[in-house]
């Protein structure tokens, strides 16, 4: 399945949610919740999904072991609506305060977060491992799943899950393929957590990035916001335009090169959910007017052959000093990382400089999904 | 050491058992063991093997760290008769009660294991690594063991193993080479498990083999077991004909290609053991009469630039809803997993495929090696 | 930089010291240090280094959180004076005391150490997590670190550790370019501790040498020991010569064939620090005078299409039953592993054979550095 249809098709979104023994499928426009009382995970998947409005209701987060985590795993940034979000967030700030030997420290002790990895990502695979361990979890890695389903002895993925699931608590899968999690989720009967399925999502990154905004700004509606770089093929951008729309008077800018632009799915979403978007040349002139300046890097990968438009690409939009003079004292740079000099180094000094803090965010919002999917609010 | 040589000849067995600081070796028609006092592991590897008949006595299984396990190192399927068996099973059953945060969970705690895998194997990793963390001990993951030994630096494996025993409490190896786990243990002071040694043995599958029958079907005396598929070359099956030739009046089918059928050194040996043993090409009728249909994947790696014959042998005995039709009620589906479509996914929602069960009973095994390696009854 | 050039050059050491908020520079003849009572890692690097020094204070080492140690990272051998190793022997002989499940086995619970290998080096890593974890920490593990700065990406290692130091208490860094373990020390906010940097420092190793021989032969003053094998290109020789510089009426006998003979520039700093040497080509003659024979691997990778000469080179020196026959009752035989064929296996037995001892101290070594690191004296 693309990205693109998968984005915004709900009727494509299925088995990732799970309501007093029902499967939930998450409308998008509309999508609100609560706490079950009595969730059980459905060991089955008959591949019928039923919807439905369910109020809200998002008292007691704690420490303590509370009341059942609506989602029953992570698969797609849009299974999480602005009430979900804030409730997210809530967790990841309470994640912030736990310090090493305080009972927070030990919430998920007993529990083994198995990382299965089918393409290699130090930089993701840490951060949950971090995650698990600041909470008194335990992990099991394997950085080469690809073993598991070798073409040499052809086993499926569904085959490899139900066996992981038999070693561990929750399953934090990263994989090659487009959909990959969603069938992971539907075969297994523990959580599973998406951390990057190819070109399709990688929601826990998308979440980060709405959890920084929110921590760096201090709040999301009414927000001004700068995409830079290369927005046609970065999942990143998309998921984060995507989540924006959930906030109020939100105005988003493209600027790129003219190779990498936006695509049409994203803006006409956003037209549809009312929110102002424009596209500009001037990232100085957008820069001055915003809140959040996201870079991007331009992936070379994309050009093949064609080196000379990947340079010419690469060295159009570069946020360094220059851009720092125009932009506002409170607004920040964020980029997902790696970078390259897309961002100067000269800008990492400056305390508008939001990107390695953001690196961090990663940690407390993996830490708050591991915590919510393995012992509830 | 050819498996089939080393799979019936005791005079090649040696040094894997200790007992009293005497290196015992196992007589395998009529070993039996008691518990050792005061056990102490000789640091030295004379090179000399007693042998003696003991007692048996095995009450006072606890999560309590009680006597000393008689057996110092997992080395071959061979080191355990039906007591010892049945001994090994009390205390797997007792592993799969332990609860999250409860005293049992802890049993290991402070104990270090060493996962030596001089060839990758995920999914055996993945089991022990569970099964100790599960216990509350702790891992030291070596996924690329050959790095030790590389033929650049050359270092010997019992070099390697005195490095790492300083590291750790107990050695889990995986080796491309038959009889490298035996060269271990006679080399290290902390036990050490053999996770699979090339072509040779790979001892806690057997166990965990035969520990699947006993709870699946409730017995293992009077069994009628069908081995299918590709019976030259799995050790797998092999083995476990060697294990059930431990009890009574069992009754072993073998259903395989022609081209993969049963050697003669196990079928001898069957027959020597008073084992009732037959070849047929029948799956539907064998099936209809056994307890367990233990299907394994044909090995395509077995066949060279045959491809032809692979093709045939492949699909020629298939477990798929037909077969489970004539299934008896309380009979089930094994398979030592990873499985291509030699099992139809079909078969998987029935309560009769036990494979996935299986697999979960391998981790109670390797706890219940672990627990009695380290602190014993 | 060469490892010669910066094995001397006081001025080309910074940034890895830190007393106060001043970082501080080493001077390697005269450095002395103490107690800071409330020193606090700058979390900058602004490049400028202050040079005093400082009185000795090395009483109160406990398991209880205490003073800070002073180093910030562990970057080079010149770091440690013979006072401070003095007292690091001191905690590492505590740790070698440490009980499982004793108060001592818990006092880094709740601490991770990510281990950042550039390039592979099982040994070390398995020494480095193996420490960490008997002291109650937890390791994040990343083998295959040049995911990070992989040429496509291009990521730099300061992002890296930058976005490291957000997951993890402690960064135990392998790399393949001398001076990157100073290089992330002084862009990281945590400690960081060089596990090698190809050709440069392997502090740690040169460490565990010499607390081996203080270990073995009960002092460091007035001790005679034999370098033999390789001395151009071992970085163990090289810094272990230097740190014996650091103690009173030593005597080292270089012992190497031609082609690999010790270098000028550790001769001529032998010379000016008065610590007698001298170059031999009788080992027996040498192994009968000396308290410690080091043999080294005469490493084949640096003869390039010269086979010839690496055989001559290799087989001219073998410590075998011959030499431990000259040897007197007290010495010993060391080598930092792994080994070839330079130490006939006729010798492990030998309780002068301190090899794996040598390896095993590593372990108590690394534990030491990491409770100083990391909770102080």
């Amino acid at each position: 399945m693309a990205a693109s249809s998968s984005l915004f098709s709900s009727s494509s979104f299925q088995g990732v949610m799970s309501f007093q023994n029902t499967k939930l499928c998450a409308s998008y426009s509309n999508f609100v919740y609560k706490q079950p009382m009595h969730l059980k995970r459905s060991s089955q998947n008959n591949g019928t999904v039923s919807c439905r409005a369910l109020e809200v209701d998002k008292s007691s987060s704690s420490y303590s072991v509370g009341k059942k985590f609506q989602v029953t795993d992570v698969i797609e940034a849009q299974q999480f609506d602005r009430d979900l979000l804030g409730a997210i967030f809530d967790v990841a700030r309470e994640m912030e305060k736990i310090e090493k030997k305080s009972p927070g420290s030990q919430i998920l002790k007993g529990y083994l977060m198995a990382t299965l990895f089918y393409e290699p990502s130090t930089r993701t695979r840490l951060s949950f491992e971090s995650a698990m361990r600041r909470l008194g979890g335990e992990v099991l890695t394997t950085e080469n799943a690809r073993e598991f389903s070798s073409a040499a002895k052809g086993e499926t993925l569904e085959d490899t899950i139900r066996t992981v699931e038999g070693y561990s608590d929750i399953i934090v899968m990263r994989h090659f393929e487009s959909g990959a999690a969603k069938r992971a989720a539907a075969t297994a009967g523990i959580p599973v957590i998406n951390a990057g399925d190819g070109p399709g999502q990688h929601p826990t990154q998308a979440l980060l990035d709405v959890y920084t905004i929110e921590r760096e700004i201090g709040k999301l509606d009414g927000i001004k916001v700068a995409l830079v770089g290369d927005l046609a093929n970065g999942r990143t951008v998309r998921s984060l335009a995507y989540l924006l729309a959930r906030y109020n008077d939100v105005k988003i800018y493209f600027v790129s090169p003219d190779v990498v632009k936006m695509k049409n799915d994203i803006k006409d979403y956003l037209t549809s959910r009312n929110i102002q978007w424009e596209e500009s040349a001037d990232l100085m002139e957008v820069a001055s007017k915003c809140d959040v300046v996201y870079q991007t890097r331009i992936q070379r990968e994309r050009f093949g052959e064609r080196i000379d438009l990947y340079e010419e690409a690469r060295g159009k939009y570069i946020v360094d000093s220059r851009v720092l003079e125009v932009m506002q004292k409170h607004a920040v740079v964020m980029h997902p990382l790696p970078r390259l000099d897309e961002i100067t180094v000269d800008v990492d000094g400056d305390s508008r400089a939001a990107y390695f803090r953001q690196a961090k965010n990663g940690l407390y919002i993996r830490m708050a999904l591991l915590k919510l999917l393995l012992v509830g609010w």
